[in-house]
């Protein structure tokens, strides 16, 4: 809604070529403001990974085309690639999981800890006023190595925690679940092997459509029975926390399925750990939570938001009015996509959380126009100004000089500025004080500085002749 | 070199499908130590740009395929299209600086100071100990707005000098041209107009070529006479600062072109406010400097470092045994590019810099190489360990609490993790302090600290049962 796409007619006739000055569908520019929030929000996250002791790395925005293939299920077809041009077939990278699943293989790295922050590329339907763009940042944080049971799992969960409460954008939840206990689950319903998967894309829908459109689904498009569906239904509507770990390892059908108490037993310690880590009031066990991607073996989680968006004025349609924010981040183990690209097979156990800025980005932005509290898009100190003419050696001499000593500094690139633009523009962009030459203080050596906001003045003698 | 190319044959027989784990050619990913040194580059750069009171803004890193068409002249081959697989025809940004032309003219933004930091691509043929990739960062820092002569430019001018002086990285100088003055030289030399920029391209090789060779370009690709390659030789071997600018002001022949008596007066006045900034020492007017982009209207610059870098020990070949780093920031005025998106074609006089920051990572991590300083790749303070089994609960609940606090705090991901191995993973990541926990201090309520390099201890009163 922000693009302007004015139309400019290059040629004469009508229907001859017209260029749409516009950015690419799905994607923005950031204005300045747009980018003094997104430095303050990375500054939070980045500040966290490196609390928890990440290390960083960066990766190609492009990979080989084979390199993402066969990793994203159904949503390859989202996949932007490049055109031949000669030489190697390109894709622009979907995630970052699967570039550090690379990145390890390629550089034999059996344990790392990092972070990645950078953009990455579908080919979906764009929801701009939602925050959902077809160029996107992702957060990421991963643990890849050999460890104990369900200690990094429960690191990469502290972490979602502190960021969301450091963030302060209202009350949230986390909820967890395991590939397992979902496979078990499946077994123990009487889902056919080969149907998991995309049974578990439906199961996936839950947080979007009610129960009975989702069993639909699983009834006439996927060919699921009604009792099998039924019986489905009863486990996906359970929450809780610890208590319902054990509940179930006692359950006579799920504690006879191997998958299903091995992702108990795991789920029963990470409460044990959460709650040494002081998050559980925050997180939850809840069996409905599937997560689309092909990729995750062991334990699942994402966080949401309680906070609804109220809809942009732009935007009319009624069922828009107020939406949802969502998912904000997401993520689980996937102890086998390292594998899938090491020559041998060797497999590399990994766990990690991608936080989904964009949506976080969109309630800053809102928050800040809302607020009282002007957004400040630099940081200038001091601008130096003159009231007389003539003075622009002497304005830019003294401005070199505060540069010179680190001191953030601006002076109008006119010859001879009136002093009330100059004014002006320390009151535009929140420039605290104006240092204001003029003949008299040249010649007595000093230099008048002045607070924008009080107008209280002090004379400070001038290193300028020395 | 540093890429790890091995083949994993994913079929059975030879010839079949060949998977190449790699990344794509003339691209590389950043280790936690290049990004540990790329972090510093850029803090150094990022200081300077908001010392000098700039905003930043981001854009998307593909554009409109139109949207760079006709900008780039002979070099636009280079640039990377994406395959049309429905929709907009897309290409990846070749720099920084048509993309924010387009945001100008798109928002209607008169004058702004901005920077931006990010990675453009270019299908060049990449040359990757020399720091020449296809996948590479700029930052570029640019002035727009109708403002008196030659201030602005100063600065940009001011800025490259910090920039190159803060990053320590030897002898540098920074030429300095001006496109009018050029193009007023080929005039009064007799180089016919439509000429003008094919022979201020050849003109651009002079850094790499010797005179006699350029000539031979002039006069059999290029068609000029002998006697008008000559004239052209007898100007461009000419360097010097102010003095050149009076004593060419003076010129029987470039005294009667209009175009370089403006181009000379303004660079005249340049000096004069490069005075000022006390920059001069390290600025010189060549008339050689030609700059290959068609959009520069005035002023143009390059940085050139005095230093050559020794060839990898990974390189043979005995030319390429001492290369010349070259230019690592350049840039110009461009007061005709913003017009060309606007569908009035209303114009925004703009002066940049750009910093060709891939060849300054090149010697940052030579030097770290060559370094007794380790280069840290986390910022970790303590490690939370203990010498005893069976303490994993408490280590975590510690560690929790020093997170808490801001603290950046590290725990193994074992039960029982040996002391020396604790110990080990500090000396290997340069963790200064131990948190060494065990049984009796747990009944003391204390907890030992340990420096690890002098392996001092202290026992401090712990909160944990408050």
């Amino acid at each position: 809604a922000k693009l302007l796409q004015f139309k400019a007619q290059l040629g004469g006739d009508e229907g001859k070529h017209v260029f749409v000055l516009k950015t690419a569908k799905g994607t923005r520019d950031y204005n300045p403001k747009q980018m003094a929030i997104r430095e303050k929000v990375f500054n939070i996250i980045i500040s966290c990974f490196k609390r928890h002791g990440a290390e960083t790395i960066d990766t190609p925005v492009f990979e080989l085309k084979e390199t993402l293939t066969g990793k994203y299920g159904e949503d390859s077809k989202l996949i932007y690639d490049l055109k031949d041009q000669g030489g190697e077939l390109l894709s622009l990278r979907y995630d970052l999981t699967v570039p550090f699943a690379r990145y390890l293989a390629m550089n034999k790295i059996t344990n790392i800890k990092r972070y990645h922050i950078a953009k990455v590329y579908r080919r979906d339907n764009p929801a701009m006023t939602r925050g959902r763009y077809r160029e996107f940042y992702q957060c990421d944080f991963d643990i890849a190595g050999q460890y104990d049971a369900m200690i990094p799992d429960a690191e990469c969960l502290k972490i979602v925690y502190e960021i969301l409460n450091e963030l302060d954008l209202g009350d949230f939840h986390i909820k967890v679940n395991d590939r397992r206990i979902l496979d078990g689950m499946f077994a123990v319903c009487g889902v056919p092997d080969e149907k998991f998967r995309t049974i578990c894309s439906t199961v996936d829908k839950l947080d979007k459509m009610a129960w009975e459109d989702v069993k639909k689904e699983m009834v006439n498009e996927k060919g699921l029975s009604e009792d099998v569906a039924n019986r489905i239904g009863e486990y996906v509507s359970m929450q809780g926390g610890q208590d319902l770990a054990e509940q179930l390892l006692q359950d006579p059908k799920l504690s006879q399925n191997k998958q299903a108490c091995a992702g108990l037993t795991d789920m029963k310690l990470l409460f044990s750990y959460l709650e040494l880590f002081q998050v559980t009031d925050k997180v939850v066990f809840d069996l409905s939570l599937a997560r689309g991607l092909d990729y995750y073996t062991g334990v699942i989680y994402e966080a949401i938001l309680s906070q609804t968006i109220p809809a942009p004025a732009e935007q009319n349609g009624a069922d828009e009015a107020a939406v949802s924010v969502g998912s904000v981040a997401g993520g689980g183990r996937y102890d086998g996509l390292v594998g899938m690209f090491d020559p041998k097979g060797r497999k590399v156990p990994c766990v990690g959380v991608s936080i989904g800025i964009e949506r976080i980005f969109s309630i800053m932005e809102q928050k800040a126009e809302t607020s009282s509290e002007k957004v400040r898009t630099t940081e200038t100190q001091v601008l130096v100004a003159s009231a007389q003419k003539n003075l622009l050696e002497e304005r830019l001499k003294l401005t070199s000089e505060l540069w010179n000593t680190g001191i953030k500094a601006e002076v109008l690139y006119k010859k001879n500025p009136k002093l009330l633009s100059q004014l002006q523009h320390c009151e535009e962009t929140g420039i605290p004080l104006v240092a204001i030459l003029g003949e008299q203080e040249l010649k007595d050596g000093v230099v008048k500085l002045r607070n924008v906001a009080s107008r209280e003045e002090v004379r400070l003698i001038s290193d300028q002749n020395h």
